[in-house]
């Protein structure tokens, strides 16, 4: 089943494969082949455990060689998704927290759909051993998990990008992929300026001890992340709601300068 | 993206899939894996170079144990295929025999469509290194090619076989894998407790002047309006956000109660 096919035409295009922490060599590069045999071509990994380049990946990449040459090496899942209008998370259990769940087919419709509209998304894949924590989900718009076998749900990251590859490939032609979203007529806000709101609500918050008891911290902190993401905020509306924090903040500034210079007029 | 599931019911039903002489154990294994990843069972194989059982077939199987151990071996393709009813041959290229051609969705209906009738069907996949000849594709109904990008087409055995697993099984339920499950069941809030969220922020705001110059008030508050509107908050999202800007605004409180306190001391 393979083929020299060096003079056809290399479909090179769509949404970018975000890797969280792979660890072996092989599975990127057999990713990087998935990818290509699907026409996808931008692979990020983030902070892979043995380094980049790596000879095992380039080896199991069967010759994708224009996606392995233009691979991106991040730090932080924030810095590889911090470019883009819209990131799907893909896992493999269901998760008790409020997020959008897709079929792969719907969610390559939706991701063909950005495509045309010429916004730059991705789809995040978590660690070989286990997968994503709810903070990294909460970060993408979107879960998306495979109708799995229920009595033997046992899919590698090679395979899970091999089938959104393939369900990317299959949405090329199709009509029903290529319909408008409805909303604003502005496209979402990049995820780093997403993570800058809700960084800075936290900070704000902090600043109040809000969150409390300290064991409710991350369950409060989610459920703030996933309000925000889900709120599909554009550019102006997030530079909005920063003013907010910031007026808020600015007031309890203002009030102790008040009390301050009241004391010093005394 | 691995779980153990051993309690959980392990669907095995569906087309046979054969092997034509696969030559390596791996690949042997993970055909087993990817199928029973999309709930099929059935694996025949033609003459496999190394014989069987295969040890190294088992260890790439990762426990697919139901699709191992019921493997039957078979010296010739007609006899592989001897009792099947409908047989379809995936093959990577082209070929110029008049023959049916089907994309790896529409075999997997038709194989639904005669599963559900009782009818026993198979899948036959080729040779590793050259398929299979014109004279075995001719004993089969049809051709299934998989949409693969021209430029780089390299799709192996287990890839194949994990592509028509999961084409059967979004069959089973073909709302599975179009559908979108909406994260939380809540319905956006009432329209009352949006407003009441709005006038929340407003005064909130306004005890900072925010809404400066005057005359951009009435802009600013529409921006403020039309992002809490078009994020079809939930009511615990709702009450969650009201909880934030009460606490900023205690937060105020608080400082200026600290500072008088001070006072009182001094």
């Amino acid at each position: 089943m393979s083929g020299s096919n060096q003079k056809k035409q290399i479909i090179a295009e769509g949404p970018a494969i975000i890797l969280a922490e792979p660890q072996l060599g092989e599975n990127i590069g057999m990713v990087a082949r998935a990818m290509a045999n699907f026409g996808l071509s931008e692979l990020r990994l983030i902070a892979p455990r043995d380094g980049w380049p790596n000879e095992r990946a380039n080896a199991a990449a069967s010759g994708a060689d224009h996606v392995i040459e233009n691979v991106k090496v991040y730090d932080t899942i924030e810095e590889g998704i911090g470019d883009l209008k819209y990131v799907f998370a893909t896992t493999a259990r269901q998760r008790d927290m409020i997020s959008t769940v897709h079929g792969p087919k719907k969610a390559a419709q939706l991701m063909r759909g950005w495509f045309n509209e010429g916004l730059p998304t991705g789809i995040l894949f978590g660690r070989e051993r286990w997968g994503l924590n709810n903070s990294e989900v909460a970060l993408c718009d979107a879960i998306v998990t495979f109708p799995v076998n229920p009595g033997f749900a046992s899919l590698n990251i090679a395979q899970a990008v091999l089938l959104m590859s393939y369900e990317w490939m299959t949405t090329r032609d199709d009509e029903l992929a290529t319909q408008s979203f409805a909303g604003s007529d502005l496209p979402p806000a990049d995820r780093a300026e997403l993570v800058g709101l809700i960084n800075h609500f936290e900070e704000a918050l902090d600043e109040v001890d809000y969150f409390y008891p300290p064991e409710r911290r991350e369950r409060m902190q989610l459920n703030l992340q996933s309000i925000f993401t889900h709120a599909q905020l554009t550019e102006p509306e997030i530079r909005t709601l920063r003013g907010v924090v910031s007026a808020l903040q600015r007031r309890w500034a203002n009030g102790r300068a008040k009390e301050t210079a009241g004391n010093d007029d005394a």
